[in-house]
């Protein structure tokens, strides 16, 4: 099978990657075009801009960084605009915001072109073992073409329904999660300044209902006071309000994640932004002089 | 090796059959004394009272109901306390709170006895496959000695210094799981809320960095509305109104589980407490009328 | 003195009549240009579109009815653009966000004239009495023109820098009354259900350092479960939510305003946003079934 | 008419100096008898002991310090007990909590003596102007007969029904104003970060619906972080604690004092305990570094 593919970044690379190793014969284009070399060693072409790999293939996958990138891709000069129609796909990997995504999404389809936004979870390392995530929506005829692909790049991919719903996804997913990070962090500070030891808590808590990934990974380096950012307290932060937002415009009371997104703000007023979302826990157990008056 | 049991009830019987069934020779006592057979048709033998159980072992194992159930069997005539000894050490695996575990303790102490709490977490299944998690405090020499018999219950046991570092690790570890039992029923009712499917964010958070047995477990019922009270929800609010004592005690602030708290007393004063905790979720969703204004 | 005046709904009727009363010539206009009459009766002159009206007086105010209504007086077919010039003054005393505000600022500048934004805290009858309180942000030399009819229409102007600053500040009143409001429901369940009367509290209230006017006020009807509708609950949240958004900005952590603008979002949840805002308190007090199990 | 005085204090002696100056006879004990000379050169006579005072008067006020002093002066050697009987009555007007004045409460009531509760709100000032506001409960024909008493110490005196709802009413009313300090300090927070100015702030909310005396009062200083103890902030805190106790036996949720008590908490760990209570403002506008990341 043939297909495009825009953007080699750190994910992009591996995906890519995947791909040609499974057999695809992928087009690549990437906007430093020295990029692409490594991959066209591993057998893939080169397509000389957008337009020229929407042209080639019978659908494209974009995985670009934000979503200024994400729309240059298409509305610029050379841009895939130019060249999707009728029986072309185009499907955007990367994060970007829902109006983004609409804004995308409209032009697309307006060409007759067909459209997947198909954001995921997981970052180098799953994209590597193409173990990622994948939360698609739009259109499902797309979805179910590039399923074989998509049986590559991830472990398990997800129709969620109308454009817009992957990004929804995620927020709901990050949400949960931040306050997941936020009971952590209060549960430390508590075990600590209660006389138990944070090592032995995260231990009993790996042999419990609620072990987790995330408690097992952040946990030792929070103890530590080591932050080192691999999802920015800053991006977190934004999503917990996009989350908020989502809440407000459908009434749902979400005192939880409100509770935690305050936090996570103290922590951004705290110079923390940059941090890892982990760094919360400066905010939790922040005291100033000699303790209790 | 000999050891005593008391208290055969859901789990104590499952604990006490454990042991006979791995070399152990235990003596069992329970206050309706015919639960007592099932166990001597396996091995056990019976002890007619508390105090001749203690008599007869060099330590003995209490799994009891509550807190007046635990104080009963050590004060009451008959009770641990006329034949504890030097030499002599005593086990409660029951879940009671500070005041009673330090009563019970200093009683025994004061006797020349040696103590111990062990609360578990874990319940019926765990304490019949043998992998519950034992939170011991109190004497270390006990918990030495104990070692063969917790390997037999628990996958794991741990110790956690003076009598009361049991109870405060539960309380900890609970109050944890009472905010992320929050954190998703909010995630499901935004989802909900917002046109996703709750199965398929279920399904996602499974294959992520947060997925762990809880969510798993409790999340498809919660969505269907179903609260069969493993854990009852006033329990669980006991347990974080206790944890949060703890962190005025030492000046923790912890604004998380205080909203998780105000949550789970909401469900109280909607007559949920006697269903499963997961029962918050009808407080986190709950609408009336017609929808937004 | 002359000014202009836009807009005669419930308020702007009461403040043209004001100006008319003590001295001033006022030329009026309203989209339903009946509405006149009875300001002419009172010595108004019509001016037959805003245009007109911005044509004959150095100044104009406006009082309308919403970000919409003040958009076109100023942006359609013989609108205020039309005729502001060097010279020229417009005061928006109507309630708008601060995109609107920003856009028309930005239009009457670039046409040389002076804007000045001035909402208002006070409804009805302060508007009757001139008791309003006026919080000006703009055009500082536009501002000490009006002070003459300020002084007629409030009881106190101030003076706020940038235009913008009007709308931030009312913001964070209603932000802290949104969470004051609140905090009285929370302490009238709190009495009712520990068995204290609710109406001695509001008399212990009111003899204390906390006693204001809104709990005078609100109180006693909350207390019946009475809400008619002075500020609608749904405008309430929006500000709240608007005030959250701002202390996003400015990385703010505001967990009191947070957990309030929760509990109004349940409010419009179960139905109850066109109610006084006061009507939160059917959140806080919300029990089910038969009390705590 | 004749009544007992017990304690001196502050509060005792401004007092028990009004009700000397509006005709009372009143005899006067403290446990430094030196305090007691001032008030005899205005009239007063002395009891060597609570029990001489007892004995001589129909009914005794008492003003102590603390709980501890309280339950002193009735149950030691020469203390209220000795004395008291059938037809004799004993108000103790001091700050203590439900326990100790229900302990007094029945050993006064099983000799026969008519007690009541009646703490105050309002301090110094207040006490010298015989402008206090009187929670009483207990005995309410001990009540009526304290009337004229009442009348001169106090604007208002309110009869609460059983021992208990004195002190439960003034913790409702801390509860209340913990949670208005929280959201005067958000605002002033938010008003200065947004560009505003935190004195017009101020200026403007004592004009509107919410003014009243605390934000009058603490505003300013709160501006300049000083926090000079008139009401400590670790007594404070100790009242939202006990009524959020309060609203956990009654399963009355309120997330709002709850988020307030967790921001005392913080303050607390900040060491600010023994400042005012304003001082939470130390914990909202509290910031590290640079500002936002």
């Amino acid at each position: 099978m043939e297909v495009g593919f825009l953007g080699l970044g750190i994910m992009g690379k591996a995906m890519a990657a995947n791909l040609l190793k499974n057999g695809f014969k992928v087009t690549v284009w990437n906007r430093t075009l020295s990029k692409c070399e490594e991959l066209v060693e591993q057998g893939a072409s080169i397509g000389e801009n957008p337009a020229a790999v929407i042209n080639k293939c019978k659908y494209t996958i974009a995985m670009l960084s934000d979503p200024k990138a994400a729309l240059s891709v298409v509305f610029d000069k050379d841009g895939v605009l130019e060249q999707i129609c009728k029986g072309k796909g185009y499907i955007d990997m990367s994060t970007v915001d829902a109006d983004t995504s609409s804004k995308i999404s409209e032009a697309i389809t307006e060409k007759g072109g067909l459209f997947l936004e198909a954001p995921v979870s997981g970052s180098k390392k799953p994209a590597e073992d193409g173990q990622l995530v994948i939360l698609a929506a739009g259109e499902k005829a797309l979805y179910e073409e590039a399923i074989p692909a998509f049986d590559i790049l991830g472990k398990k991919a997800f129709f969620l329904g109308q454009v817009g719903n992957g990004a929804k996804m995620k927020l709901v997913v990050n949400m949960i999660m931040g306050s997941m990070m936020n009971a952590l962090s209060e549960g430390l500070t508590l075990a600590d300044k209660s006389g138990l030891s944070e090592d032995t808590l995260l231990d009993v808590l790996d042999l419990g209902a609620i072990a987790n990934p995330m408690f097992r990974m952040k946990g030792p380096s929070m103890i530590k006071s080591s932050y080192p950012p691999a999802f920015p307290l800053k991006h977190q932060q934004k999503d917990m309000r996009l989350a908020l937002a989502l809440g407000d415009e459908n009434a749902v009371s979400m005192p939880i994640a409100a509770a935690s997104n305050e936090a996570f703000k103290k922590a951004r007023s705290m110079g923390l932004g940059d941090l890892d979302f982990s760094a919360v826990h400066e905010v939790v157990k922040a005291t100033r002089g000699s303790g209790d008056a």
